[in-house]
């Protein structure tokens, strides 16, 4: 128990279709493990995502993301509407509230852990164990939505996209990847395009290279982005933390996660370390429209996003015990194949509980 | 035989470390193909890359670009320092010359073929065939080398990188990629990121939308880069033809040559298909100096470079003569595992001339 009694205002984001199954389990899983650290974790839900946008045309409010700040952590489900639906234009909600929460609430590290876990089938031959971080940027690079059309829909229409990267934004994100190493195997790798995006390769390189000296028990490496994806099938046990900026990391953290056994165990936190706003975590899946309603959507990336929640607030020992059960409960997936989304959830709890 | 003899003046960049190994198995087999078809070979060596900067300051002299116009097509072997080399600024061969040719001679198909091959190891549990071409663009993008920086090497820095997407640039590939799906399995896939790069995306999708209908017999479909790199690990038999931009393309490409038995294998083209200026085949991998010198640079990349070389110049029967020469002698690669660079071009150019 800790010492001290925590409350956690927590905002809950549940979003379009498994959105809402999955959180209702990582709920779940909080609201048993909670008692057992003295921790009260006090949940007020917000109604956002496609379904909102459909109904009333709102994405994020502004009232709305002023009652978000208030709180201590968001987990959010997953959002987005049926692929292809002609009422959602292209990336609406992506800008207007998955990315506006990150760059609002100054997200600047994305963080996703990558592990492969015994007796989960994996898409490679090699069953070497795998355990890395990805340190993604968060509020820079193409992502600032810095961009734009001239002669729109004609023959001589021209579009650009701009990728933004201060020494600000990055040094901050390397010097959190650095500490995330050093509390791990002691290994940072670099990922970029130096050789070809000079400009921005060229200012991720020079802080690496200046902050590593005040970090001397880190190893750092450095490989593009491109030969990434390529070590990522060929020898993912080789990585420890990889610090990359927010595109990159968008690309290699999917492919880490398809590596590792899938996005139904990959979960994700959109942190502010300096805590001048709540960070949010979130599986790293999407809406899945096509299974909803099923019972058919895995839970366990929404209960590992609320593992790192706990972890950020400062919960280690529940936060391990809540990996812990994921682990023993995955361990033990083979002999119980065709659980429904609430059973997963039940079980899992039923762990976290002994 | 052809009804005309055809004669194909060539020119050769070896480039650096296993460049020239790599490069003189290629001409072997085009010197024993050759006859056979009634082509004629008439290449020019042109020295550049990593070591002739290093002995000259020179990376591509106006003079000698102007030389390699005048030919039919251009073979590299692959160009490259050592790693880190403190007197190789960071990208100064990839955009001073390999993309520096992509540009002037408007190669704006990357052609970049991914097949298994029975037999060859994969990282990948699944051995499903995999067939696919990747239509990489090649003259625009992020790579257009439009960036800058301000107040460099300070906190204050600010690096900018700008992509640049045109409608003629966009269309003109996606034609090509449609007329090639048509000659395949008639599906193409648009690979980009459209929810986060709005402007650029929507270019891409209107385009690939409004040629559709001239190519009633292609199915589309659309994958998010990030969704990519998860099929190309778990399904990538799914895929026909991709078309996708040149940043996305360059790491997808690299990511197919992993799981199609490494980039000892992977060829691509860079296609001028207006044929005003002559094209050029490479393999995919680098200079690879670490290995450089000990005749263990595997060949067959740069021969499959060769076989585009002669689809290209309109030698299609030749063309597959080297592809299967190639593919019977990666069928009998078990029973003779240790053979050094030119055995392995002696051989194929054996099973060619045979
Ligand atoms: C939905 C999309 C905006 C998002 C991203 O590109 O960051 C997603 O792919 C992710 O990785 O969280
Ligand atoms: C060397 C580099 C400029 C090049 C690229 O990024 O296009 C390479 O990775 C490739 O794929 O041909």
């Amino acid at each position: 128990m800790s010492p001290m009694a925590q409350s956690i205002r927590l905002a809950v984001i549940p979003g379009d279709y498994i959105g809402p199954e999955v959180t209702e389990e990582a709920l779940k899983v909080l609201s048993v493990i909670s008692p057992a650290y003295d921790i009260k974790v006090d949940p007020t839900h917000y109604d956002l995502g496609a379904q909102r946008y459909l109904a009333t045309g709102e994405v994020l409010p502004d009232t709305v993301l002023a009652e978000l700040r208030e709180h201590d952590a968001i987990l959010l489900g997953a959002v987005g509407g049926r692929p292809g639906d002609p009422n959602l234009p292209a990336g609406i909600l992506e800008r207007g509230l998955l990315l506006r929460l990150r760059f609002e609430l100054d997200h600047y590290v994305n963080l996703r852990p990558s592990r492969s876990y015994p007796g989960v089938p994996t898409p490679l031959a090699s069953d070497a164990p795998i355990d890395f971080v990805v340190v993604r940027e968060g509020t820079e690079g193409l992502y600032v939505g810095n961009g734009g059309v001239v002669r729109k829909g004609t023959p001589q229409e021209l579009a650009t996209e701009v990728s933004v990267n201060t020494a600000f934004g990055v040094e901050r994100v390397v010097r959190d990847a650095f500490v995330r190493a050093q509390g791990r195997r002691g290994k940072l790798t670099l990922v970029h395009k130096t050789n070809v995006l000079v400009h921005a390769g060229g200012v991720w390189s020079r802080i690496v290279g200046e902050v590593a000296p005040e970090f001397p028990d880190v190893t750092v490496d450095y490989l593009h982005v491109d030969a990434a994806t390529i070590f990522l099938v060929t020898e993912p046990e080789r990585f420890d933390v990889i610090v990359t900026d927010n595109l990159f990391g968008d690309i290699i953290t999917d492919l880490a996660a398809a590596v590792t056994g899938g996005i139904g165990l990959a979960a994700s936190g959109n942190v502010n370390p300096d805590r001048t706003a709540p960070s949010m975590f979130e599986p790293v899946h999407g809406s899945a429209p096509s299974i909803a309603g099923q019972g058919k959507a895995d839970p366990t990336a929404a209960i590992l996003s609320a593992a790192l929640l706990l972890d950020h607030v400062g919960e280690q020992a529940a936060a391990r015990r809540v990996e812990d059960a994921v682990t023993a409960d995955i361990a033990a997936r083979v002999d119980a194949p065709d659980r429904t989304t609430s059973q997963i959830g039940d079980d899992i709890a039923e762990r976290v509980s002994n």
